[in-house]
């Protein structure tokens, strides 16, 4: 099953290369109150294929609730062009403000996880948590991407990489290697 | 204690600024045969104060072993001037080679943990391995920095990003919008 949107398939074994570089990303989940995004930097691969990814999402974070509940979650990359509506999502919280609304960003039915995805940003990745043993210590959440969208009408993709207190680095000149690494 | 090289102190509290914005790193072991390096980016922060990083170490580096039985490991943070060299020590394994002597990198002793500090890395991390529950099912450790320095000879600390494939993108401009985060 296809997202409404224009979203086209991402290959799975391509995901790594937009959540390694390290960009700030948004995450969704689906709470009784309805659909809530909030603004993350704690994020790492773990697996190549299937595409896994572990994240930190505070148990203070209004997002914590949803995601353990329903086990589900989408994260967008937004590119540079967002980043206006990624500091703005990131200053306040769920519990106050629709955010989605108030920020004008659309939301759009994921095919497979109870959470939405997320207009504008580039790519959007559906994802289940298939581990919690960290979640009480650190809240550490490790999620599997179960299927990956890009959107094609988004070619300028280059993303923000926070240093904290707002300051970002913008991605720059793109430089290639004789690496033997994927 | 200070360590012997002309590194200063920098303080825990900044640590996130650094491997927040996700760039490749270089970690550090000592294992029987000696000191080995490998290039990672599969890091995140988890905890600000005392900072705390998760990272995943596959099984099948070299560096594993070390990391496993010594709970201890640096993380030194490359400039971009040193691309090359963090391309060539990920494309090696420590089994075959001296990384340390064949890529021309100084090691200095830390003083904290049993692992070497890493020259020409602008900041170097002392860590140590606080949780492994997750090393059997995904290699993913939970480090602590116990102590930090920085390199203030080296004043150009433009980072690089994997993007798969030795293609990197370069921190670019720098932009500040008014974030309530830290």
């Amino acid at each position: 099953m296809k997202p409404a949107h224009g979203f086209t398939a991402l290959p799975l074994d391509e995901v790594y290369t937009l959540i390694e570089p390290g960009p700030v990303v948004l995450l969704a989940t689906r709470g009784r109150a309805g659909d809530n995004v909030m603004a993350m930097s704690w994020h790492m691969m773990v697996e190549f294929t299937p595409p896994r990814i572990a994240c930190v999402v505070s148990g203070g974070d209004f997002s914590f609730t949803a995601l353990r509940a329903n086990r589900a979650c989408v994260i967008g990359i937004p590119p540079l062009a967002m980043a206006a509506q990624v500091v703005k999502i990131g200053n306040c919280s769920g519990r106050n403000v629709d955010k989605f609304a108030t920020f004008d960003i659309p939301a759009y039915p994921a095919p497979q996880v109870k959470a939405p995805l997320i207009g504008g940003c580039f790519a959007n990745l559906e994802c289940r948590v298939i581990d919690t043993r960290l979640v009480n210590r650190f809240n550490l959440f490790v999620l599997e991407v179960v299927a990956a969208w890009q959107d094609p009408v988004i070619t300028d993709r280059r993303t923000i990489h926070h240093k904290g207190y707002g300051h970002f680095a913008v991605d720059g000149t793109d430089i290639t290697l004789p690496s033997r690494m994927p």
